[in-house]
């Protein structure tokens, strides 16, 4: 898969703050909001279903266990971002996945590091990652000559 | 009683946006915060408990049905705000409650009224406020020559 | 102008609240996106631009002066929610706009007035709204036979 | 200094997500304010003053370079936070701070580093951090045999 997966958000007046640019946290609002529509589109699983599964003890589903962010520049009011979703280490233990922020001119400006665990939500337990999750996230596995900006 | 049911917030960076002011649907957070913190400490409600309940089927709770809110002056970043939480009409179908934000100087920033019914989480359908909630919400009951500013 | 102008936007967990629904106070959040995007899409107004005048001491902008909304349904994650923003008044005093939120089906979830001012961000004073503004406003001025949900 | 620079937060229904638990980008949110108080109470920093003199093209101040974060375990409607700003290395070019975020039960939830660099508003370049506040965040560097959860 030569191009990684992205979606494009438009930045609001809710995501920006006093210093008139986009408050920091609101960077990982942005990552989550992609990884939701990739596996929504690609994975084919549904939050919503997983949902309430968990609210009759059944459910379970992938929850962020660490990250790591890098601010480069900021984005403004206004400004339409292109956030990627490249999973580049896929294990039935767990998946990370590097994502980028850029503006429209492709300026780079923020750039993170997650680690998603897939969890039991009635016991709050690890489990592996089901087979065609893995499967379809390695479909846009990370290529081998990628740099990383964090 | 006299005094009307009060919280105190910090604004901290996350509350404003880039026109260098609170955000105008935080707000709306500041007095949804103040209300819980009246259900909590005052009516005994908890809203953990209730979510426990709704997850099995049993829950009930408040929710807001509509509210209007009037903008008089803007809030800065480490304004500390005092919210209110004044009902003004209690009765087993609706709670309707009147909040005002000020900052330190007791300058009036924003009003907003809203109404809450009580519901059936697992059915989504009205109940009556049970009498124990009213009674609470009747002790603080707006003082006959209160003056609304919106 | 016989459709009234319209943004599309996903729920994401961001949104969503421990009842398992569109926090209340992010409604208004959706209908600010979409009168941002109709000042800037349909009117040519540029909040960025705004900005950057009001930090040289000359700018000028929209702002809220107040809203009522009613909530019919709740909106859950992953819904794909399409919100209008639907003048019904334009003078240059004021400009009132009339917002729906509806789900993919087509229900109504929740509807808003609210009422714009603008004003010199400099000496927080209100100022008539350019002819250029309102004429572009009234391009997609709510039809005579519209119905209202609030 | 013994005891760290700590702050105090409830959980709000605005905190949490349709998962039941507080989102995990508002442990930033979070952190942030802890580290507001810091800078206001205890370096005798205002960030509001900062703004204005940004404006003006005057100002300086603190801006987040990088941050990583371990979630841990959840939190939960209703609890009472205390969240940690503890410094562990102070230099004129940044400023290192270790956070954790507990419940009422004293159990770690989260724990956040981050990195703190001090630029120069209108040329958005770096500035070495002034004596005043260097010699400030020193007054609650990290104990030499402090334990690290990530």
């Amino acid at each position: 898969m030569s191009e990684p997966f992205c979606s494009s958000f438009r930045v609001y007046y809710e995501d920006t703050d006093a210093g008139g640019i986009v408050y920091h946290a609101n960077y990982l609002k942005f990552c989550e909001r992609v990884r939701s529509d990739f596996v929504r589109e690609v994975v084919g699983f549904s939050q919503r279903d997983a949902l309430k599964g968990a609210a009759q003890g059944t459910g379970h589903g992938f929850v962020m266990t660490k990250f790591n962010g890098k601010f480069i520049a900021p984005a403004q009011l206004e400004d339409l971002l292109t956030v990627s979703c490249i999973p580049y280490k896929v294990t039935p233990a767990r998946i990370e996945i590097y994502q980028e922020v850029k503006n429209e001119e492709g300026k780079l400006l923020y750039a993170q590091r997650c680690t998603l665990a897939y969890i039991d939500f009635a016991r709050n337990t690890p489990m592996a990652v089901p087979v065609e999750f893995t499967s379809s996230f390695k479909q846009y596995l990370a290529p081998e000559d990628m740099v990383y900006a964090c």
